[in-house]
């Protein structure tokens, strides 16, 4: 009898799942979610809402109340987002629909897993620069990658999971302008640095920007992402999207956060921006450890001393 | 300057959005959704656990609680349960791990709209075999397409979308002994049915079956499905499942459903089924109507007179 796992296609066979060790620690800090949990209010509220709603009937088939929220939270056109079921279904939508077998995508590593993990089941070639050696993205690298190579997807987290370095706008500029692909600003930790490339999209119709509400939306549990591009772009990506793909529950909690985000949610962001900083100043008075500069809600520590030495 | 359209595969540009037109009947019959609503035990029992729990932490990354109790619920082994953000979500992975160019994906069409939109994204060849004239599956006419063209893939939705029609376990099992490929029943509708195919999985590597909680388990709102598979199909499926694709509040309530089917939610299936068989028997009762015997909690009706003749 034939083996139907030999249907499957080989690059997948070889691929290790994706798994991540549950954590053991007293303090949970290994998914970089907001320590203070979600806000009684944005809780509330949404419980509230979804006792009103009928559970059996299907969600929204686009969440368009939900997308004109995010389009003015993020300072875009509605037509020009597309809510998933966490950023990773707009990574996955957004590959689905640039690649396959003889495509090539370029990231920065080390960085979030999942970008090569769905390049390789689609078949395509991961094309990887390393961090500099100070843990920031190697521009100059990354322009002559693109220029060699000529990559149909460039994907770049910023700031970047699990170094915490961000590409500046000058320099995503000069990436976007040599790019002949599509250039991916995974902003999964955008509000930890108090910037967004977003005002690029108005003039780089080659850019696409993922954002989160597992980080500092404090939802990780409900799973909610958004992207944002030029229309045209986000059309294309959308059909790869799951009709029905974001749940009625989320969708609820994901408007009511956006609604309340200034009042509940960014106090818990410059906490956490403030704790950051005097725990690097902290940090840097212990001897031996040096630790590396972070936009994001975590950070790099680096020992100073060699392993010989210790 | 480069279009950036240009990188999207060109199938996927050729292909028009799924898209579903907003129903503007009194009553809302276009998505076969359980007509009751989900039962307020079920809901309040929910709303009550996501009340104890933290809503900023990332879900399970494998839903093992679930999967357990779909488990039990299915007569299957846990270890060959994936549950999924609605059964599209593993239509769409069990497709990325097979399909890609060159490859061939068999449907009985009409049926649901996704597996060829799905397949086609992914560059893959759909071939079709019509329902027969009574609107049944052409079981014959499958297994010479089997036979002929070897598909990869054999997808069959059944009870059928939009049609009601059933395979039975002796007709699948033809098809599944002689194909070298894997064949997906997706069970959308089977407790309208009262039958199930999971009993073929105990000597059939090569089948898959997709569940969903939309249809009679009242929940199409929050986007569960589940596949149940040999551990070894399951586990490559999974690879193309996204990590922390269940929400946590779409996870809880499948588990209380799954807790509280007997006595909630089957009550309201016989239902389903005594009115669709009362209904089908006044509407044949009807001159110049005859309906077509369906397993599903929707049914296709026939005019018997031709256009010409109204």
């Amino acid at each position: 009898m034939a083996n139907p796992l030999d249907r499957i296609k080989p690059r997948v066979r070889g691929l290790k799942a994706y798994t991540l060790k549950p954590d053991r620690g007293a303090v949970k800090l290994n998914q970089n979610e907001n320590p203070w949990g979600v806000p009684e209010a944005v809780r509330a509220e949404t419980l509230r809402r979804m006792g009103r709603r009928e559970w059996a009937r299907y969600p929204d088939f686009v969440p368009a109340a939900l997308h004109e929220k995010l389009a003015a939270f993020a300072g875009w056109r509605a037509d020009g987002v597309v809510a998933g079921n966490g950023s990773n279904e707009l990574i996955q939508a957004t590959l689905m629909v640039t690649v396959g077998e003889g495509k090539r995508v370029l990231i920065s590593e080390p960085t979030f897993a999942l970008y090569r993990q769905v390049t390789t089941v689609l078949g395509g070639e991961v094309l990887s620069v390393p961090l500099d050696g100070a843990l920031g993205f190697d521009v100059e690298a990354l322009l002559e990658a693109i220029e060699r190579d000529e990559p149909d997807v460039t994907i770049l987290c910023s700031p970047n999971n699990p170094t915490g370095c961000r590409i500046s706008e000058e320099e995503l500029e000069r990436l976007l302008t040599r790019a002949g692909g599509i250039v991916v600003i995974d902003e999964a930790y955008f509000e930890f640095s108090g910037r967004t490339v977003a005002p690029l999209l108005e003039r780089h119709p080659n850019l696409a920007v993922f954002r989160t509400f597992s980080k500092a939306m404090a939802l990780a549990g409900l799973r909610v992402g958004y992207l944002l591009a030029a229309p045209e772009l986000a059309r294309e990506v959308s059909k790869a999207v799951l009709p029905y793909n974001l749940n009625a529950f989320s969708q609820t909690a994901a408007e009511v956060a956006v609604e309340l985000y200034d009042a509940e949610l960014r106090p818990t962001v410059e906490r956490v921006v403030a704790e950051r900083e005097r725990l690097f100043t902290e940090l840097q008075n212990i001897g031996g450890l040096a630790p590396v500069r972070s936009c994001a809600n975590f950070m790099v520590v680096r020992r100073r001393r060699t392993c010989a030495s210790v």
